[in-house]
């Protein structure tokens, strides 16, 4: 909709593209980096990315019998959300090492694939993939018909986010910067493989997502969009470039057509998309633009 | 010069260009890596990357009286060339702390700039950016002027590499795929920085180049370029795809114009470059095409 947030973009992308002026930015150095978990797509109740890897538990447990009275694992088997929704990084990574490792690349990226055609989100009863927010495809849009590069810079996994960026957002996998576990080189039969290990290389979260910018693209974001208090580095980094430089939060303030959670509150027993009030308060200190799904979006879904 | 190497490009070339023909690659997968060291410009006596940490530690000794009796640094201030190329990796990851840590990633850039400004190489008496090939940059040029995007992928520092690539080689920083120390983000008077810290974060050598294109670019590339052993897996991993794919390893095998080392021999006591026979083996089996600087290359430096 009109208003103060679709006004920001559309100012900044007219400075940093007006041939001879102040804020004119060389083609190669348009950089925009976008969250993905709340920002491009849904996150509640759950991460996608942790929804696949119940799946995979599930799946998985013929060949796991001890998994029955072993948590994690047995409060997955068993369903019992509640306990889900307080698994601990501990838990997530025992999680993620027993389903996103022991494979190649390859086949994990088939897996995701496949999971991501059968999945349905159960509210919406849709594909994740049909739960991208058409507003925030319009801004990768038209920042890219100004030159812009579009990262998805995520603290979800840079593989399984590779499986469906280019289809779903045209995003190549070169720009996927995410979270990754440590592969391993070997040859099977002759043809090289990466295998995937049990073992975290790299949490792009947070402080994490300064440093995977640096890290991937060496290059300091003009743009950068995000929703959550993971967010918060990625957008600081962006404000202490010099000329101008865009940054703006998603505010789920939805209930009726998503959801409503961070300063909106709602959705107090959640730990995905932590957006505490101390982020409000950045934002509005920083001149981020704080976006409100319900005022601003005239549409949520694509 | 005319001859199979040259011939092999311009073949490869023609093949994944030419519209409606079997082998055809489209542009956005048009990847081509390039090993620096040794591939792009010249590694002999030392990496330059290693003569700037010694002379980082003869600049910072006045601060570090107990350098003088403690190795690997009294080695490096008396002077002693024979136990520096000897040093270890152990050696050298002190040395890389001591000289590459505990400044921002720009105030380190600042330093390899201001280096390679007055820096000379001991055998030619000219800078480094100076010993950049000839001929490379030529087959760089080509594979970009048809579409191909043109990656480093260097057993270097990334941070060091990114410091001239794009003025060197035409190559921004997001297509510099290095060795990389860890960092940490700091608020500084509220300004964001990234600090370099003394610990290795990754090794983009041997293995560590076939796990880095995937992580940094998740592509496999269509053309690689290497000369030594720390190539190896890269190019196996660029072989490994279907369709035509064009693997070349730089012979320096012209001690008149630059140096004979790896099976023409003639540097036996270096470490630096090493291209074991059982590389040259390999290439033979695999069709791989070395390149003979002494026959191949019309002019060696740019």
């Amino acid at each position: 909709n009109d208003g103060p947030a679709k006004q920001a973009i559309l100012d900044f992308v007219g400075r940093v593209t007006t041939p001879g002026g102040p804020d004119l930015v060389a083609p190669e150095d348009r950089i925009a980096t976008f969250d993905q978990d709340g920002t491009l797509w849904v996150e509640q109740p759950l991460y996608a990315q942790a929804m696949f890897a119940l799946e995979r538990v599930r799946a998985l447990a013929p060949e796991h019998p001890e998994w029955k009275s072993r948590d994690p694992f047995a409060a997955v088997l068993s369903g019992d959300l509640a306990q889900v929704a307080h698994f601990t990084e501990k838990d997530w990574t025992e999680i993620v090492g027993a389903t996103h490792a022991g494979m190649s690349n390859e086949e994990f990226q088939g897996l995701v694939k496949r999971w991501l055609e059968t999945a349905r989100h159960p509210r919406f009863g849709r594909k994740y993939t049909e739960l991208v927010y058409q507003p925030m495809r319009e801004v990768m849009d038209h920042l890219r018909a100004n030159g812009f590069r579009t990262y998805i810079v995520t603290g979800g996994g840079q593989e399984f986010v590779r499986a469906f960026a280019t289809s779903v957002y045209g995003v190549p996998p070169e720009q996927v910067v995410g979270s990754s576990i440590a592969t391993r080189y070997e040859l099977k039969d002759g043809k090289p493989t990466l295998m995937r290990l049990p073992k975290v290389f790299f949490v792009d979260d947070r402080d994490g997502k300064a440093i995977g910018i640096n890290l991937f693209i060496g290059k300091r974001p003009y743009a950068a969009f995000g929703n959550s208090g993971g967010d918060r580095e990625m957008l600081q980094w962006t404000a202490a470039g010099d000329g101008a430089r865009l940054k703006m939060l998603v505010h789920h303030d939805d209930p009726a057509r998503e959801y409503a959670y961070g300063p909106a509150g709602g959705l107090p027993d959640t730990k995905v998309g932590t957006f505490p009030d101390s982020l409000m308060t950045e934002a509005e200190a920083g001149g981020w633009t704080v976006v409100s799904m319900k005022d601003d979006w005239k549409r949520v879904f694509a």
